[in-house]
């Protein structure tokens, strides 16, 4: 069986955070190992709806790279890019565009969503609109089998299959694959307000860069049963981020088992919960901090990874590029 | 003063045509001495509405060409190019594409008008709704300064233009130029058939590369005045193709006018006027179909001047692609 070839990345818009790490960065430290994987710094992407803060882009760029590292990813085993360096994907993204009707990018279910939550109003970008096609660009440009995502981030995946079958048909070839899509075990990570998402944008995220003097404010000020009055009282353990953090970090689960029975029967409080949690996150975040410093000192490191895995990344998108224009006719003799 | 610089071409879709002639490349034949000029070759523009028709935009890359070469434009003073060579475009059209929305491509007069002449009902492909931002992209990346229009296409030079300000104002800079139109002083030949426009899908236009022969069949069937039954029966010019041709490829203007004067008096026939053009235009062709026998001898020649061209255009583009980038802060220190 061929190995499988994973695609994934971020937007840089910000440093990564705990719910990154349990979402995707924690799969990404086991596909490297069983998988060719690519993860793209989708700086392009970030700007459909970044225009008008590019500086924001541009300084996360080194924050998400540094996240990448600092949580361990190897650069031996990983190939780490920046979108924008990859030159076949606008070109893939422009004639991908004639495939696809304008009536269809409209129905996309997961750009319907952001929308809303983005508020565009009636300005919506035209870039941000057709970022799905920039999506199926990037996902046929490595050949990739597998992208992680979200649930509600299926419907992307769709359009690209769909438009891998529309671009072989039309040109009677198979150059272009469809993707599998791999949702990840634990979807999702509350935000320390109790809030069922963790966002940078929801100011509710534990950085994986956050000092640990800050994590300390965040832990205590966490949004726990709010019913749980007293330390006798008996609590709820679910829908309590505390918990969910300690079932994503801990390491000891007969531990964090019995601590739930304690919680729940009454006679734990907070403090002592939070307390062990702290602890946990700190054993959790020391290597990760420990890693980013060493990085963090010679910057020159980091970007000459990002160096060298956008060009390896543009070799292997400039053969798919060669094979689409092939099927379009597009094959000079020059 | 600055150098004019005028970009212009052909969507590659077929052969060119006497209007092609009277309509764009007689200008181009005072452009090339008198501005840098730039001739493209849009076969990725053809594609936004041939995406299922490749083999006929490849053919006519090589026949656009010939004619270019026929007519006697000179690769000595024009830089021709195939738009698919020229790698920054695509590049430019996605970072374009951020800064307008969706709404306001909904809205272009151009391509709505376009939309209806086409039939495409409910499918436009999204490649052709937002070609004028491709436009905008080949417009800027040559830093035009000038581009010959028709009255029709006028809307799409103000979205040109209002990219550039937008652009310029979000990324405060001023790399991106505004553009001028330029309305040729024949806008428009006749077809064959009287209709007011000549082209390739309507059937009834006599193209440059047209046999001598086809050429006497297609005068002959010409469209005259309807009602000028009888040789001795008054004619009438205005509306007449035959006389719009003789206007636009005469050289001997009182001789044209002579016979406008006989015509509408009554007592010449329409197959002696269309003798006349056919000398004419004979005339008019001979060389043009000369220089194409030579140029279509060694079409390794044709192919090598592309090559350089789109070299030369690409390398134009590429400064200007890295003043946008460096304006949007995507100039990475890798």
């Amino acid at each position: 069986m061929q190995k499988k070839v994973v695609l994934t990345g971020d937007r840089p818009t910000g440093p990564l955070h705990l719910g990154h790490y349990v979402g995707s960065l924690r799969s990404r430290l086991e596909y490297e190992s069983i998988s060719q994987q690519f993860v793209m710094i989708a700086d392009a992407q970030a700007l459909t709806d970044h225009a008008k803060d590019p500086e924001k882009v541009r300084k996360a760029v080194t924050t998400v790279m540094l996240d990448y590292l600092a949580v361990g990813l190897l650069p031996k085993k990983t190939t780490f890019f920046i979108q924008s360096r990859v030159r076949p994907l606008p070109e893939l993204f422009m004639y991908y565009l004639n495939l696809v009707t304008w009536n269809r990018l409209k129905h996309n279910p997961t750009v319907k969503a952001e929308i809303q939550q983005k508020n565009f109003g009636q300005s919506v970008p035209a870039g941000f609109m057709t970022y799905p096609i920039a999506q199926a660009a990037d996902i046929t440009a490595f050949r990739a089998t597998h992208v992680p995502v979200g649930e509600d981030q299926k419907p992307m995946l769709e359009q690209t299959n769909e438009l891998v079958r529309t671009f072989n048909k039309t040109y009677d070839t198979d150059v272009l694959i469809e993707v599998k899509g791999v949702i990840p075990k634990v979807a999702r990570l509350p935000g320390i307000d109790g809030q069922a998402k963790m966002g940078k944008s929801l100011n509710n995220a534990i950085f994986l860069s956050d000092s640990m003097d800050a994590v300390e404010k965040k832990v205590k000020k966490m949004y726990t049963d709010p019913n749980h009055l007293r330390v006798e009282d008996p609590g709820q353990v679910e829908g309590n981020p505390v918990f969910a953090y300690l079932d994503a970090f801990s390491t000891d689960t007969q531990k964090v088992e019995d601590l739930k029975a304690h919680y729940r029967k009454g006679g734990l409080g907070d403090s002592k919960v939070k307390q062990y949690l702290l602890e946990v996150l700190e054993a959790f975040l020391a290597p990760i901090q420990r890693r980013r410093k060493e990085w963090e000192a010679d910057l020159s490191e980091p970007w000459r990874i990002l160096r060298e895995g956008s060009l390896a990344a543009e070799a292997v998108a400039e053969e798919t590029l060669a094979l689409v224009k092939k099927a379009m006719c597009l094959d000079y003799p020059i």
